[in-house]
This record gives C-alpha cells, structure tokens and sequence, in this order.
C-alpha cells in the first residue's frame, strides 16, 4: 500500500517535471546547435535546462531520468502550411486521371478542387471535425507538434466559418498547438464565376470580419495566381486584415510570377508560399522585410511540376525557407514533414539542416511565433525523441518516420 | 470463474477461425475484384470462404465477427526487391552531397557503396539483425505481410552467409514471410578490382553453393551493369543457380541496355528489376517468358533519374509488372509500399490498379508464390484492412499509410 502511494506520488511529480538524459540534442540555435550526451529539464510546459548529461545541476538530479540512449533530439516539428479540414478525397479523380480522362472529363464528373468544396459545403462540423483528427493523427505520428490549418473550401461566409470553428476544435482533441488561417481568398465558386471583385467584397472581407469577431482565425491568406486573385484583389484583403491587426501571408507565384511576393512583402507578410516561379524583385522584397519563404515540395511533385524554387537565391539573399507539407486533397495529399524534408532536399536540393530549420525555427517564425521551433529554456516543451543518431537521417529516410518518443508540453505522449 | 474459463475458450476458438464481416474486398482476383459489403472466414493459416456479408453459411455464422465497418481488406502487401540486411546508414553522405561535395570528396571519406559494405562486414550478426528488425518493423506498419530480402553487401562468402542467416532470421522475430535471395554479384568489392571473373568464381559461385547447402535461398538474382557484372559472367552465375534448382532474378537495364533482361528471361527468370533502359527485344523476350518486371520508383526518385521504365510497352506486351521499394541505404531508403505505389503512379504513370496489383498478384508471381496476392479460398489469409473505402486510395495519398489492421496467417496483429 505504501509502495502504491509512493508511485502516485512519483506520477504526479514527474507530471510537472521531466528530466530527459543522454540525448543528441539538436537544439536548432546555431546551425544543429548539437550537444552530444545532452540532457534536458522541463517544468510545466517549458524547457528551464539544456546542457550535458554529466552538468545537470542537482536540484534536478532526483528527477525520475527518462534515459534517451543517444537517441537524437529536437524541437517539435512545426508543418506552417496545411488545409487539412475538407470534405471527401480525389482517389477517384486521381485514378480517372491516371486512366486517360482528360480535365473536362474529371470536371464534367465532379472532380477538380470544385469537387472538395461542394464536399466541404455538404459535410456537417462534426464530419468535418473527425476528417480533420485523422489526418491531425497522421501528421503527429510523423513529429509535428504545432501545426497551421487554412480555411479555403467553403466560399461561403458561413462555410468559411464552419471549416475555422473545425480548425479550432482540433487542438481539444489532440496534444496538438493549432494555429488557424483565414483563406476565403483561395478560389472563385461557380456563383461567382467571372466576378472575383465581387467575392471579395461579399464573402472574402466579410468572413474576414466574422472569423475575427469570433476569435476563430491567427492570419489572412491568399492564393494570388491566374486562376484565383489578383494582386489588386490580394491587396485589398489584405488592408482588411490588417485593420484587423492580424498578419497576413500569401500563395505566390505558384504557376507564374504576378509579383505577388512584392505585394505581400511589402506590406510585411509572415510567408509567401510555393514560390517556384518568384523574381529576382519578389526575392529582393522578402529579404528586405524579412519574409519566410515557404518550400511545399509535395505539390511540385504530385503536380509533376518542373520550375523549382529559387533556392540559391533564397541562401544567397538570406531569406529564411520552411518547408511544410501542403496537406490538401488535390496537390498534396501527404501529411508528414520528414517526407516534406526529404523531398525539399531530394528535389530542390536543399540542404538537411536548411530542411530541419525548415520544419522547426523558420516554420514557427512562418507563423510569427518565437516560442517553439529552437530548444532552449523558456521555450515550449515540444519535442520529438527520435530512432535516429544524426540530423541529417531525418531527410535521408524517405518517410519512414522513426519516431521514438514525441513530447508535447512537458509530457510524453503515452 | 466460469465466465473467465468461457472467455478462454472463445479466445482458442477464435484463433483457429476468424469471421471478417462488412468490409470491402479487392480480391485482385479480376482487376480489383470488388466485393461491397463483404465477408471473409479463414481456419488456421488459410481463407476457407469469401462472399457477401449476408450470404455468410451456417456453419461460421456463430464466429465472433469483426465488424471492419466499410473499411476497405485487400491481400497483405508483397514487398518483392528489398536490400534491409546492411550495416551503418548513409545520411552523412546524403548529407555531404547536398552540401556540394564531389564524387571523390564522399568516396574519400568512405562514402559509396563500399562504405556500406565495410560497415556489414564490420557488424556482427545479432547486429545486423536488430538492424533489419527495425527496417522490417517500418514495412510491417506500412502492410507488408510478405518481403524478399537479398545479401549483396558481404562480398565475402562468410559475409555474403552471414547476411543470409540474418535475413532468414527476420522471420522468427516478427509476424512476416521473408524470402531471401542470394546476390553476391551485386558489386565488386575492391580486392577484385579490375577481376569480376575471379570474383564470380571464388565469391559468389562458391558462396551460391554454400548458402544453398546451409538452406538459405530460395532465389538467385545479380546486377548486370557496366559498373558491375556483364551479361557473360551473370549468365555463368544463373547456370550454376539452375544446377542448383534455384530460381532466378536479375537487376537488369537500371543504367543503361546491356540486354540483361533477353538473357535472363531467355533463362526462364522470375523477374527483371528496374528496367528502365530495356529496349523492345527486352520487352519481348519478357513477354514471351512470363517474366514480370519489377518497378522500383524509389531509387528513380533518389538518383533523380531522368529515363522512365516503358510502362505502356509493357502493358501492351503484357508483362506483369510489381512495384518494390527496394528499400536499401544508397539510393532507395524507403520502407513503404503505399509511397512506392504512389510514386509509381505519379512518375511513371502506372494506375492505381497497376500499382495494387504491382505489390500483391504481381509481387507474388516475381518470388515465384501463387498462394498469396489474391483474396480466394485455399489462399494464405494474410490481409491488410486500411482505413480507406476504394483501392485507389492507397496510391492517391502520398506515403501516409492508413493501415487499420493486418491479419497475418490468419490471425489479427495486436
Ligand atoms: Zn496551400
Ligand atoms: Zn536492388
């Protein structure tokens, strides 16, 4: 009986602290920021220690050690960049594809991102809610421990609505930080067709004021291209959220260059994302405002696109790059960020520790956020304990996640 | 106490007999074979009856079902190329590369190939298989229920053995049918430098001969290439594996058309892998073989290869072909089939059905199996259920396996 208390006790201890011993810890500071034999205190939900195992100071030495066995360390992955919330998938239409069908064929079936928002319309929060869990599930059994979710297949004010309110429910059900877009400016809807002014003003702006009313949304975003918005459009959303006080970030330059990048840079955007088709100009105004240019190498690939990004001149300008999965149902049906990293590395050659910032300290700057992504005391206790002994193995592997172990808040995930 | 002894004896009697109810099943037995809403009884190892859920005969009806809710049951994946059994990684050579580093620079720093061989030959047994052990575990949670495993980086005839051994092991560990093939004539290693006849001659002959000795092949395969063996010394390496009994295989045509795949189909083999140089003679000389070809994007997709293995000849020709990961640590290190039927699909253009039916009806016919890779009676009932209601499915989503459960010889994974 006295030995059961003594365990309840040590639970609750370990509860609100953890002490983790002989880890490779990428602390993602400087570079990998390595410590080899590294150990790690956490009380509550941040880091208050890093240094080596041997140096732990002995206030903490009683703490129950969880050893790492050399396991590689690092913070949380951060994905900056997802819809995961949507009705239905595109299986059909991807195998309709694959056997012949031309475009008008797939659309005259229903397919195309129509196809996901006439879904996303008829699906009721709750259908929507445990879609979005599955997928959520996914992308944390590949490391990711805060992740942004992006509104976009609605085009209705209330549906905008609905696909945010499931985008905030998220993080209740899961040991998961969810950051929400506001993305109405993502396509033009059937009703709207050949009218994208007017879709603005009745359904983009105004959704906008609603998701914000309503504490719903973290950012405004937009997919500036040929096919959707124009940068004048763009802007004036834009203004709209800024009076709002939120940040804004943009699709740019995905399939050619309108100057999107200029545009939302100059106006000091978080991101600007896909930019595989961006200027010298776009790449000149995001180092200039210190935008995040965010890689998605997933839609490159299943668009088989051929027009990389520029990644030299990113490196050469000292424009920060993440790179995040784009998890959506047409472009990129992928959900884990290892495989985003070694795609990124494998298709655009990046480098492994540009893809590992990429995941981790450039996606939450993406996001405007400086309290994860590094590891570091006052940080947030989100971690990931992988089967790995370099850094450099977790853009190697292609998708084979080995996870070990992912904290979250201080705590081991059971 | 009596209800304890009650559930006991369910629990025997459900291990002897399984009831799958409302799922839907790809037999792969004419194209996906589609039965809605269908039922499966295996006794023991083996599927005893397959039909709909409401036509389930007398005899079965009292199983305790499970109910697999609409979930899609396909055959248990067939991985039919892997290279799992090796030594070390090679994430800091990924790693240098992207760094800028020349051929020369990794070589000098033991990078290559070699560098994997001297780490195999440098690991000992218990080693290398807890190496594998992970690997295998990465392939079993992606539905692999059946994988061939090859040596090929011992290059000694007590390596080339060791390997073996190892390979032949995984199966005792873990809840798979591992095949194992003998593939001494993979590389020369760099005491025959400049001498491959010598070494077809007192390696990889005299390690064939050993390892069937010792019971441990069922297979033969070699890669004939310019850097490696030529057609003349693979073919007296395929005569030696015939003496023996054994069948054949050949990595043929992945660089460049050294005809590998007219001899080896000329010879009767299983299968030609990689092929993505194979010219029309290749093709026809499959064809008339009944030789599959074995696609294996992943390495396409590593060695950013430019030339694409001829999909539609073989289609017309009707060869059969798999899809593999050829999970090795150079230029393939991925685990997942799913991944690998996707990329078959977006790179190569293969369908969705091409794909599924490339890792289970074609994946058995390449090891040569016909009693798996189908969903029929007198099958082995070696079965994935995937949270996924159409086939197309597991090759739209790019590798995020939504594996439910796997049923191995009969009974449920835990
Ligand atoms: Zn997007
Ligand atoms: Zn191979």
């Amino acid at each position: 009986m006295c030995r059961h208390i003594t365990t309840k006790r040590r639970q609750k201890a370990s509860q609100m602290a953890i002490l983790l011993t002989h880890a490779t810890i990428a602390t993602m500071t400087a570079g990998y920021g390595l410590i080899e034999d590294g150990a790690l205190v956490a009380e509550g939900e941040r880091i208050v220690w890093i240094g080596q195992t041997s140096d732990i100071p002995a206030q903490w030495q009683t703490l129950p050690a969880q050893n790492c066995g050399g396991r590689l360390l690092t913070p949380g992955l951060v994905d900056c960049h997802s819809h995961i919330v949507f009705g239905g998938h595109r299986a059909v239409e991807f195998e309709m594809r694959l056997n012949g069908a031309s475009y008008e064929e797939v659309a005259r079936a229903g397919g195309g991102i129509l196809s996901t928002v006439t879904a996303t319309r008829a699906a009721s929060e709750a259908e929507l809610l445990a879609a979005a869990l599955a997928r959520a599930d996914l992308m944390i059994a590949a490391g990711a421990t805060t992740i942004e979710v992006k509104s976009g297949y609605g085009l209705t004010v209330a549906d905008e609505l609905k696909m945010l309110r499931v985008a905030r429910q998220i993080a209740a059900h899961r040991r998961l930080r969810v950051v929400t877009t506001h993305l109405a400016a993502h396509a033009i809807p059937p009703e709207y067709k050949g009218r994208p002014d007017a879709y603005i003003d009745e359904v983009a702006i105004p959704s906008l004021h609603a998701a914000q009313a309503q504490g719903l949304i973290d950012a405004v975003d937009a997919f500036c291209e040929g096919i959707a918005f124009s940068p004048a459009q763009v802007a004036r959303l834009f203004r709209a959220a800024q009076d709002l006080g939120l940040p804004i970030k943009l699709h740019a330059e995905q399939l050619s260059d309108l100057k999107g990048a200029v545009l939302a840079a100059g106006m000091g955007a978080l991101s600007c994302d896909h930019v595989e088709y961006i200027g010298a100009d776009g790449v000149a105004a995001m180092a200039a405002a210190g935008t995040v240019a965010v890689i998605l190498p997933g839609a490159f690939y299943t668009l088989r696109e051929t027009r990389k990004p520029p990644i030299e001149a990113f490196r050469a300008a000292g424009v920060p790059m993440a790179v995040a999965t784009d998890f959506n149902p047409g472009s990129s049906p992928v959900a884990s960020l290892p495989l985003s990293m070694n795609m990124a590395c494998t298709l655009f050659r990046m480098t492994p520790l540009e893809a590992l910032q990429g995941t981790t300290t450039h996606a939450a700057r993406a996001l405007g956020l400086t309290d994860r992504g590094t590891i570091a005391p006052g940080q947030l206790a989100d971690l990931c304990l992988w089967d790995a002994t370099h850094p450099a193995e977790l853009s190697y592997r292609i998708g084979a996640t080995p996870l070990h172990t992912r904290i979250f808040g201080g705590r081991l995930d059971a």
